[in-house]
């Protein structure tokens, strides 16, 4: 017999009855039962009931087991009483009476229990993450996530995408976020950079020849904590495509990732042709380029109705400036006054002045809009914004006024907020879109000039002409996101694969061409010997995984996850340099200035 | 129509002629015949081959077109006359008659040229790598690189394994070789280091109760450059799994990997059953802990044969000290003065004082040994050693006498010598060993100290007790490597899981039980709550790739390669860090001191 096992603690079946087998795992749970002894035993693959009755040579050591000892049992296999067989178990129809126990590892007493779910702090989860990785959930997570990537990567080959590994000590990008820096001995006083995302790597593929790449690329950003992003690295299924126009990544890409999600969404409906949407759209209808479409609120421009009205504050606002509009977020089934005083009063706690609504209502048989406003404008408008908007007895509508480019956040959150409220989101679905025609450009406040709203690599929609004759803040982007309930998932763009293009792209934000020969140099000059058209997108993998497993939070997806401080409290890291390495790499820390 | 293409460069057959297509590409030749312009077109899949006739709307364009610019061509695909169809080309029935060319982007005068395989300078390659990456050999080995690794995930998904990701940012570890060191932000004067390899992550796992571990995984090593290793990163198939025994990593790796390599071996024949050969006796078969198998000479000890013999340099040796021995390197077809006069040059230019030897020649009907060793030991003597080794008329045998332990690697080499320059290595094969039983420890002459002689983590065998009562020059460890043609391709081990134990053995080479907390703290504290017996072993994929494309370089199977200075031409990298962000990461370089 094996040394170690004969089945896993998931194997054992009925037809196992009679056979003598051996398996090895952790101590689940011990129950003493009158006397006789019951161990769950557990490895990765499940869990088998062992039974050590006072009879057996092996009782005498099993009473000395504890929780998470490692052992090994040879025993026989029994099949459970009627009453006693358990079906949601795979085991759940055999026992295993023990013969023989051998303890392989035993255990000091834990510092957070396995079994269960409890909530215990994140400093001793992380210190003992291998602990914390026992507990069934995150088992389960981590393995899914591990089933999701390989689903990816498989799904990506049959489409006709090759894997190719792109370099993780590289060059520093100023384009983007903050770089890691890796001193280099052999050069002193010169840094590599850990890539933010292979973003140039996968365009000189394409310029080398290679013709549809994917990668499972780790990319790492040196950004301040925040609750949606774990400190240090994370994944994305990067690709990049030669010869193609963005319609094809859309037609490659949306199928494939409705079929991964398919996989993994256990039943629940997973959208199959991915909207569209450009992003003016998105912004009027959702106020938001990440809606989530499972909230069916979509919002309509009714600045006609209130335009000239009797509700002043409106009237005046649009007629003193052309820019001004009044946006309604219709609320189905929130037609009641204390629904929208609650949503007025959220208003409020976010800083507006208020939400003005109407809510409408039947007096007898008459259908009648309530609230000041619906008072202020009369009947007849009232009416009219009823019917646009396709509401009845027992809806509301909320209205925000002004410049959209200003309110349009707040008009999206209202609508948030009024979906989830309601109850109108279906929460069982994954709703899928594209987000199209991003803006090339927009106003820098801060800097005042000019600025990529984006990606700086992207080809803008009209390519070079556009650039030379149209308001740069008009031009778009062959640039696009995908959206998943709400959320970001990818982001992608037709390159600029044109050098000139490229420096009057840059041009326009203020750098020369020397500096895009100084900073982007490897591309720029790559796209003088022959550059395909092309494009693709990256997938953020994190987000994926937590919406497909449901996780609210990072490390529940996350095999080592540093704390929210960077640090890796399980092998101690960051720390302290040898005198000999920081010699080695000619650098020295500079003490912290003490402030008074 | 697409608007690039409706076929690739490989796509067109004889039944695709008469239709209209697409194709896009770069110009990989122009020729002009008599007046008629001949354009192969290339993309990542094949070439196909244009005709631009002076009666085609394209000709004019077609004229300015130049190598390695990225054009489109509409045209008409027509049958090749029989006497132009080149069967070696999959497009070779047919040719593309130009109608339309645009052209997509111009390249400018070329660095280096594309065309062939020309013997090109270093410097110019790697700046210029998306050039030399369309070449078809470095293109083909690319690709193949890319199916290696994908075949290797696949065989090992289906075996039961699942590819973990384990942290690129974490903690210095003190054993092995130089880490890169990235210095953290926010904990200033403290650094993360980039993995020598997923070790501790990996075992961590295992703690954790995941059971068969794989990763593709990215080591860093901060090495000063040498020939068989490019400068920074490279790849590992990294592998773990639980409740093994040594045996079943070779059961599950060997058959596997023979697998993965007859895929993309063209028909050579590959070893399925792996010999297993322990380290001591490999070192005395072949001299060499990575013996070649495709070279038939085996080693044996002839050490009575020259005991009190005439030869009384070996004779002696032999009386005066009992760890001395003589090998013989048995050479069939070597029987000639000429030969065993070049390998006693040989061996003499290797610092040695020369290479006895004997051969054997027919004088009439009689077999004699030949040389001056024949004549001092003897007919009889001569024989024997004839005898043992199998020898015949026009073999020879030379021999290497003295302490084993100082000789062995000269012998291994001088074997290694006379198979190549005897042609009795057969070149076309893979033939794949496990070399097991590596000793545990071994003298640090440098030192004058007891070192581990490989893995730390290993587990000795006989445990405990060994570490105890056995000295610990003779002990050895569950650790083995795997070896293909000459070079090892993978090292493993069963792993020390008991905290005792491994307290034991870094005893041994004077590390502390506080040692170990303080330099493998995670490990060190996972396992005294319930560690699975585990082991593994982690495959070079570099070396793997270039024995499967017959490769002599890391360059000609690695994408974005630095330089021997550890540079990345291509981006510029490492380069100077800006005062930013040297303030935010709290550094400060040192400048050089100037040597006078």
């Amino acid at each position: 017999m094996h040394r170690y096992r004969s089945h896993t603690c998931a194997a054992l079946r009925k037809s196992d009855v009679g056979s003598t087998v051996r398996i090895s795992g952790w101590v689940h749970r011990v129950r003493d039962h009158g006397g006789v002894l019951f161990i769950d035993l557990r490895d990765h693959y499940g869990i088998t009931q062992v039974v050590a009755d006072p009879d057996s040579p092996a009782f005498k050591l099993a009473e000395t087991v504890r929780g998470e000892w490692v052992i090994r049992i040879d025993g026989l296999v029994k099949a459970r009483t009627d009453d006693t067989v358990n079906k949601n178990m795979p085991t759940g129809e055999i026992e295993l009476y023990a013969q023989e126990i051998e303890v392989l590892s035993a255990a000091k007493e834990l510092p957070l229990p396995v079994f269960g779910e409890p909530d215990y702090p994140e400093d001793v989860r992380l210190k003992y993450r291998f602990l914390d990785l026992r507990r069934e959930t995150l088992h389960r997570n981590i393995v899914k996530r591990t089933q999701v990537i390989s689903s990816m990567r498989r799904h990506m080959g049959e489409v006709g995408f090759t894997e190719y590994t792109t370099p993780i000590l590289t060059a520093s990008s100023p384009e983007g976020a903050r770089d890691f820096l890796v001193p280099s001995r052999i050069h002193p006083g010169t840094f590599y950079a850990l890539p933010q995302a292979p973003q140039q790597y996968k365009q000189l593929l394409m310029v080398a020849g290679f013709d549809r790449y994917f990668q499972i690329a780790p990319c790492f950003r040196d950004e301040d904590p925040r609750a949606d992003r774990l400190p240090g690295e994370f994944y994305q299924l990067d690709l990049e495509m030669s010869f193609v126009t963005q319609e094809d990544v859309w037609n490659t890409m949306g199928p494939l990732m409705t079929q991964v999600f398919e996989e993994f969404a256990e039943g629940k409906p997973v959208t199959k042709e991915w909207p569209r949407i450009p992003y003016d759209v998105a912004i009027r209808k959702y106020g938001s380029d990440k809606p989530d479409l499972r909230n069916p609120i979509v919002m309509e421009a009714v600045t006609e109705h209130f335009a000239g009205s009797g509700f002043k504050v409106f009237a005046n606002m649009i007629a003193s400036n052309p820019k001004v509009e009044v946006w309604a977020i219709p609320a189905k089934t929130g037609g009641s006054r204390a629904f929208c005083d609650r949503m007025n009063a959220w208003a409020q706690s976010q800083g507006q002045p208020g939400l003005g609504y109407i809510f409408w209502r039947k007096e007898g048989e008459k259908l009648e809009g309530a609230g000041p406003l619906a008072k202020n404008i009369g009947e007849e408008r009232t009416d009219a914004i009823r019917t646009q908007l396709g509401l009845d007895d027992g809806d509301a509508c909320f209205f925000v006024a002004g410049d959209p480019s200003k309110f349009y956040k707040f008009a999206g959150e209202a609508r948030t907020r009024a979906g989830e409220e309601l109850n109108l989101v279906d929460r069982d679905r994954f709703e899928l879109c594209w987000i199209v025609d991003f803006p090339f450009f927009e106003w820098s406040e801060e800097e005042k000039k000019v600025d990529f709203a984006h990606n700086p690599f992207s080809m803008p929609q009209g390519g070079l002409e556009a650039l030379q004759n149209q308001d740069p803040l008009t031009i778009k982007a062959f640039q696009y996101d995908a959206v998943c309930n709400g959320f970001e998932i990818a982001s992608g763009s037709i390159r600029n694969q044109s050098p000139e293009t490229m420096v009057a792209a840059f041009e326009k934000v203020g750098l020369s061409q020397t500096d895009v020969e100084e900073r982007f140099g490897g591309l720029y000059r790559a796209f003088q010997y022959g550059a395909p058209p092309h494009g693709g997108a990256a997938f953020g993998i994190d987000r994926i995984v937590m919406l497909l497993v449901g996780a609210k939070n990072l490390r529940e997806i996350s095999l080592f996850p540093m704390n929210q401080q960077a640090q890796d409290l399980l092998m101690g890291a960051p720390s302290a340099a040898t005198p000999t390495q920081l010699r080695e790499l000619a650098i020295r820390p500079i003490p912290p200035v003490k402030k008074d």
